[in-house]
């Protein structure tokens, strides 16, 4: 098994090992959180997976029970939320119970959300089930649901008390999920490791295939950055935005397309985007996007914007972003692969050249 | 002005004068917290205060926009933190701006809520325009929205950045909420100050005629205890509950009767049933209701259940409540005015025998 500790106010371990499901249970018992558990799953994740948890905590004396709320982003909202909340407090759980998330980022902010505020406040583990929550949205205690007007705006910062990471769950992960997933590997090699860049490029093919040791390396690794900048930036007042790369061209376009791309393809297109910013801006003392470019399409992710989408919608979500500080935009760029820097407003017309750059044939 | 310092992980500190509202801009200014305010009041507080704070502020040089939710408890609910929420970002509110709380514990609550999960947490301060907000409410740092099970089942341990206490405010607040506070400071005479139980009793008719200085008095006493408290304990693990003197069976008799009766009048009838069990049950070392009893009364306080409640009701409710530990009932009794003790799962019988004395005529 290996072990990494994520060191924020309350720190917290993250275990990864292949088959980790069938541990949970006695880890729990150690970690003692509750009396009770909610097992919180979506609709999809509870099938494949949710009914088997809730086998096993039983077996091993656990008193818990099963929560299940529609599959997609669509069900990340406060309606999920309060409806959970209800069905929990109808069944009886106080205060001295904990929240199991079982399930994809949806889950994980959805399920650490409602245990962040539940009786104000239980605590809750992490058992990430797709390849972006196991990479990225697991680590970090980001919590939140979407409101009609924009994702994630309303949450908390709730580090969970325990990951679990058992990548031998990705085996049933719908394929545009693995790729999801790779997008936001991709995003920690361009910020922090060319080492783990490379090993992208060298074994894209095992990835796209599910292969499980490849599968733990990148894990590992980006679970390993992640947890190195939450450390030292739980609350994202500097440092953690640099995980933004890509992400802020990436979320208008997400938005402008009304959410019908997947998150990381979009990460993917924005990263390039970033790239070819950082290079426009001299910020890049080499060319960094022909390489990525190369990196994503072998990892079957998408370099372009999709033609049908408007030019001004995208530049317009890009100022709602929130990640507008005081007014300013500010990107996330790189001086070279693993040298990420921050560049505030850049200007206008070279972001509409390279979106229509993107957007070209 | 009167000061207090609130010792919580973040501290804050309580500032208590008659017409402080007008010194509330420069203070702001000097505070800091952001460059844009969220002046957020119930209906009937925006028309009294409201629109006057907001013309102080812009007076002061400072951006604000006035968001306006329906007066009543009905509102402390998800859809209006929601609905709050959306208005915000459509007025294009960031981390950078800063939350103000105008009102009664309600908007205290239901602000303060909306503050620490709104893009994951902006700053806020209360200034509490209700007597029940001033003494209890307003410090403390919980926050909270009610759920048809349930008040207060969803929420935050989120301390403000200031509390600013204007009694002067006070002139326009309806009898029955000036009751409504009253009963609170009449609980912290009980759980920690017999001086102030005594200036109570010394002074109710002034303080049923919103006598300014002797307002003035328990405001002040009442938040120096509140702080202490809360400074000692800030979330709930173990002394803070001695603030639910009074509540375990006040908030079963609120349920009850459908949140009909006032918080504070339930309080009342709580606090003569705590002291009831405290004799009943050997733990008050002298007689205690009589007192109490003639102090409520003289405060225009009820101190008996209504016969229309039904006992088996208000017992489900008080099973019900959260303040259920690890499935243990526990209470908080006296063992003399000024000295609290915790006592855990009074026989049933005993409970239902004070219920049903408290009904009788
Ligand atoms: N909190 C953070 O720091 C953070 C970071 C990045 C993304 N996010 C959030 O994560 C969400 C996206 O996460 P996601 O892509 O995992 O979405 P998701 O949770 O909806 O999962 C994607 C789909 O895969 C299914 N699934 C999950 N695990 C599976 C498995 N093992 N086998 C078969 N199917 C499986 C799910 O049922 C779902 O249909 C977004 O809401 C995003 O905002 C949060
Ligand atoms: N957070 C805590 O620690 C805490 C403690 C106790 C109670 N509470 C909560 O506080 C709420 C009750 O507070 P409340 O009694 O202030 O209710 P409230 O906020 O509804 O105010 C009562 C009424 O008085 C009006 N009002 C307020 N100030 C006024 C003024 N100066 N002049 C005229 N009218 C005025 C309001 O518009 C409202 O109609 C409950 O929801 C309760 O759960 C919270």
């Amino acid at each position: 098994m290996k072990i990494l500790e994520v060191k924020t106010g309350k720190p917290y371990k993250i275990l990864i090992e292949g088959g980790l499901l069938t541990e949970v249970p006695e880890d729990l018992k150690k970690l003692n959180l509750g009396y009770r558990y909610a097992l919180i799953s979506d609709s999809q994740v509870a099938e494949l997976l949710g009914e088997d948890l809730l086998c096993l905590l039983k077996e091993a004396g656990l008193s818990a029970e099963l929560f299940i709320f529609p599959a997609g982003e669509a069900s990340k909202n406060m309606d999920t939320v309060v409806s959970l909340a209800r069905e929990m407090i109808r069944a009886g759980f106080d205060r001295k119970c904990a929240v199991i998330a079982l399930g994809g980022g949806v889950t994980g902010d959805l399920a650490g959300f409602l245990a962040s505020i539940y009786l104000r406040g239980v605590p809750y583990v992490q058992i990430p089930t797709s390849l972006l929550a196991q990479v990225d949205s697991s680590v970090g205690g980001k919590t939140g649901v979407d409101l009609p007007e924009g994702k994630n705006l309303l949450g908390t910062f709730y580090q969970p008390w325990r990951v679990y990471i058992d990548y031998g769950v990705l085996s049933t992960l719908p394929f545009e999920h693995l790729k999801n997933g790779l997008a936001e590997v991709a995003k920690y090699g361009c910020i922090s490791s060319p080492e783990l860049f490379e090993f992208l490029e060298q074994n894209s093919q095992k990835l796209l295939n599910y292969d499980a040791e490849s599968l733990e390396h990148i894990i590992y690794e980006s679970c390993r950055i992640k947890a190195e900048v939450v450390s030292r930036d739980e609350k994202e007042g500097g440092l953690r935005r640099i995980l933004n790369f890509g992400h802020t061209l990436g979320h208008a376009i997400e938005a402008a397309a009304n959410y019908q791309i997947l998150h990381g393809l979009c990460v993917s297109i924005g990263m390039v985007a970033a790239a070819l910013l950082s290079e426009k801006l001299g910020v890049a003392e080499e060319k960094i996007s022909p390489r990525l470019v190369k990196l994503l399409e072998a990892l079957g992710l998408p370099t372009r914007i999709p033609q049908e989408l408007e030019t001004e919608e995208i530049l317009s979500f890009l100022r709602a972003d929130k990640k507008v500080w005081k007014g300013k935009l500010i990107f996330v760029l790189l001086k070279k692969l693993g040298i990420p820097v921050f560049y505030e407003e850049p200007p206008k017309e070279l972001l509409k050249e390279i979106v229509e750059e993107l957007k070209a044939k």
